[in-house]
């Protein structure tokens, strides 16, 4: 059965020039995204990789591959507006087959976890990776009030999220609503239910200047 | 007006000596729960500070203080079965004024917070630092399924939650009940609403070998 990843990274520069986007910003002196691609490749050699960036990045990405020799092959497709339009972009290179969507700014994503995505989508159709909540939870209202939520009926959302490839196209196949947050809930919306596997609480998404200390310090203990 | 701090630290060393609860585990050379006590000690030396330990832990307390040569004040009171049980006995030592409860595995926390806390508390009666979600949400229902959450009305609680004094000695004189999951939710069913107050991610709560890696990432950052 055929494998597709689409790797998701939506970063653009600053203005000014004053920073990198995350997703080339250096881990242990590599791109985080050449550490993404590495991870699936690992995995399996065979997945096709689509990779999703902003048009305008796309140039110094291909620079970055020669510069730091990565020759894992991948399709380079522009972005869109949101994370919903990069995928919706990137899935018209995916025929039938299995298609995981996946976080560029993750490149902590175990080769397990990617096996067991594949191998779940196989027979469920739609699954998310998944850790449980260690901090206690609380909802706010409108009104400025709160309340607690019984932590242990949540679960922290991770990618990959992987699915029966002609599910997730038909499921795109819809206008952007606000509350797409993630591919889950775009397939939720199309009517088909996802099932939840577990996730590793090391896959983090590295969005700040402290989550890139943190990566640092997860790679040395690699 | 009097502040109080009760550090939780409920972690006992697990069976044959394997290791050493996590509140004693070094952090650049010092153990966690001294850094906890300096974080108090840096943002007021006036605070009164409480710590609840396991009985058994007590004397390699007393002994870790004589080695690391930390000379902060502190009660230290035995703690009981649950968090809910050692914060109740610790209250027995407070009388009016304000008090801060804080885990004692979080040991990054600024003293910009604790000042906040406090100062928030002598007004609201009942503060609480808390984050904003980064990651999608799921919750889990009976059946196996899970339902998308608006992260947007989420926040991940932290430590400290700071009280008026009295407020929190009359909510904890009552039975532990299993939803009690920290002391916003003991006021709460004791019918006082919490104010939430903005925390910090880098206060995470150290529970695993991954957190300490990035605990002595975030140390070094320092």
């Amino acid at each position: 059965m055929k494998k597709y990843a689409i790797i998701v990274a939506g970063g653009t520069g600053k203005r000014m020039g004053e920073s990198l986007p995350k997703q080339f910003l250096k881990l242990g002196g590599t791109p985080i995204l050449i550490h993404t691609l590495q991870a699936f490749y690992t995995a399996d050699p065979e997945i096709e990789i689509i990779l999703t960036l902003p048009q305008e990045e796309i140039q110094f990405w291909d620079e970055l591959n020669i510069w730091h020799q990565n020759y894992i092959e991948h399709q380079v497709v522009a972005g869109g507006e949101t994370r919903f339009h990069s995928v919706k972009n990137a899935l018209q290179f995916v025929e039938s087959g299995l298609v995981a969507v996946h976080d560029g700014v993750r490149p902590f994503v175990s080769a397990a976890t990617i096996k067991q995505s594949y191998e779940q989508a196989k027979e469920k159709k739609a699954v998310v990776t998944a850790v449980l909540m260690k901090d206690s939870v609380r909802q706010i209202d409108e009104k400025g009030g709160s309340k607690n939520i019984d932590r242990s009926s949540l679960r922290m959302i991770q990618t990959p999220q992987t699915f029966d490839a002609k599910l997730l196209k038909a499921a795109y196949n819809t206008e952007f609503k606000s509350f797409f947050t993630d591919d889950a809930s775009v397939v939720e919306s199309y009517g088909h239910s996802v099932t939840l596997i577990e996730g590793q609480y090391q896959n983090i998404k590295i969005t700040t200047p402290e989550d890139l200390l943190i990566a640092e310090a997860l790679l040395e203990a690699k």
